[in-house]
């Protein structure tokens, strides 16, 4: 009998073994089980259980700064080596010898003329092998671990369970779209029509006798803020009933999803954990949460405190 | 031992009834055996069997004009009787008379102009519901059939079929991703997500004390001609293996299928059939067939021809 009532009961097994028990893991829970239960009135189809998460800081770490950064640092000192011509402004010469501080002087105008040079002049296949062997062999500059392996475990552990629940999970993030696909199937089991992104310039076009998708300079779609509903619109075509972010470049998407007229989610990390992450929120360069901690409580989002909330941070033990 | 028989030989029965025996038949048939036999050397898994088919002239009618473009006339008339002074040029004035040549005369300019003003100034839901209304109660200047009744019966037939096989199915048109997505999920089976077209201006803003994706005028991306690839690196980010087009606007989508390494299938739906559909291929301004009909057989690409391929046309009896 035992067998059986094992057999019967397979949600006896806790779907989130990273998360402490808490106010928050109980939300996420009772939600997903309301949605899913034919007998309730919040049932949802399947097709309606879209879930949509940022990247950066919600699915693996963003500090000192976006790995997309990192990776563009360090593909425009190979390219600088090659042809030290392309060294043109102060904020590329700061980014060709790692002076972060430098780069940040540039503002959003200096990182996307660091982004235009160094993720441009290759095909999207070319762009992605570089990507991804970069994000699983080069170490992280204060965790040493490899960047794939920054994802959260909780998370991982969430998009999991509402996979396994019948949600389609998608990725929304103002990181680059064909950067977070070179990733997104092996870190998050997310393929890459499930990745929307900020987009630059592709062109289809004749190269050495080939017909070939290349990267181009130039942003034709920027998916942060306001954007985002945008990208969800676009590629989705459907609102949103899970959103999961961490920043303030996430507050339109969590509005869009929760202003609709059924049942919705919002959840926001809150990067509460110096000791084994890193601490910040209202103040910085990157993952500025401050209005969204603001009005968190009153429009019924869950704030997760990462301290006290997740019983492990990391998708690989250090 | 017949019932066992049945079970266990489910491909006996005829996935394409509609088909009449042929090569063209014989080939698609041929070619998803293939690279759905694990023993086969062609074999591909589930996640790299995409198919993208063009709407208009693939899966449904284009003649005198795209759907789309007598739904745009229509709202127009509606718009300029409550309001006469937006007919403010030459071809919005033929086309609130129902002057198609007018509209015609007016080139590319005057259709973009046409489409600004009418697709714009309405949320994306609203003019959705609008579309899904028209092209299910407004009948057909000359086949007097519903719009949403003249898809073409073999190509319901071939996209079960490849979903069945483990395919997934998209729509890759120069055709707009509102519009079509109003009508793709009960004319094709297709979700909102699997569609691919031209995207207009959309804001995410509030309106009237709501946050809404408004419609605004302008194209933010034209998918057709060398815009297919793109739309399909931005949506999907992998290469399809079996695409379905009529025109020369689905030359660069088929060539970049059928370039890859692997198998493909390109298929041409060439239009010979006056009494059933409508005849037409190297001229006019609709559905210009020319470059494709030179090089298909070169290519590789099977042309249907639907006077003799097809057994029946429309996917309702007329």
């Amino acid at each position: 009998m035992a067998v059986f009532a094992a057999l019967a009961s397979p949600t006896l097994a806790d779907p989130l073994p990273s998360w402490n028990d808490g106010a928050t893991k109980t939300a996420i829970i009772d939600f997903v089980e309301n949605v899913t239960d034919p007998a309730s009135d919040k049932f949802l189809p399947e097709e309606d259980r879209i879930a949509t998460f940022d990247n950066d800081g919600t699915l693996w770490a963003e500090q000192p700064l976006y790995f997309q950064g990192l990776f563009a640092l360090d593909v425009l000192k190979k390219k600088a080596a090659a042809d030290p011509s392309i060294l043109s402004s102060d904020v590329l010469k700061a980014a060709s010898s790692g002076d972060l501080k430098g780069v940040m002087a540039g503002g959003t105008a200096g990182l996307l003329e660091l982004l235009n040079v160094s993720h441009s002049g290759m095909t999207v296949d070319q762009f992605q092998s570089d990507a991804h062997e970069w994000l699983t062999t080069t170490t992280h500059p204060t965790s040493g671990m490899h960047y794939v392996d920054m994802t959260y475990q909780p998370m991982l552990e969430l998009l999991s369970y509402l996979r396994d629940e019948g949600f389609s999970t998608y990725i929304v993030s103002g990181g680059g779209i064909d950067f977070i696909r070179a990733i997104s199937d092996k870190a998050y089991g997310i393929p890459p029509q499930q990745v929307v992104g900020t987009e630059g310039t592709t062109k289809y076009e004749e190269v050495d006798g080939k017909m070939v998708l290349m990267k181009h300079g130039g942003l034709t779609f920027y998916d942060d803020k306001e954007g985002k509903p945008v990208g969800i619109a676009r590629h989705i075509g459907k609102r949103p009933i899970f959103v999961g972010g961490n920043s303030d470049g996430d507050f339109a998407m969590l509005e869009y999803a929760t202003s609709g007229d059924g049942p919705a989610f919002g959840l926001i990390v809150h990067h509460t954990d110096a000791d084994r992450e890193f601490a910040y929120d209202r103040e910085g360069h990157i993952g500025v949460l401050d209005r969204g901690l603001d009005e968190a409580a009153a429009r019924g989002w869950h704030l997760v405190d990462m301290k006290n909330d997740w019983a492990r941070i990391w998708s690989v033990n250090k």
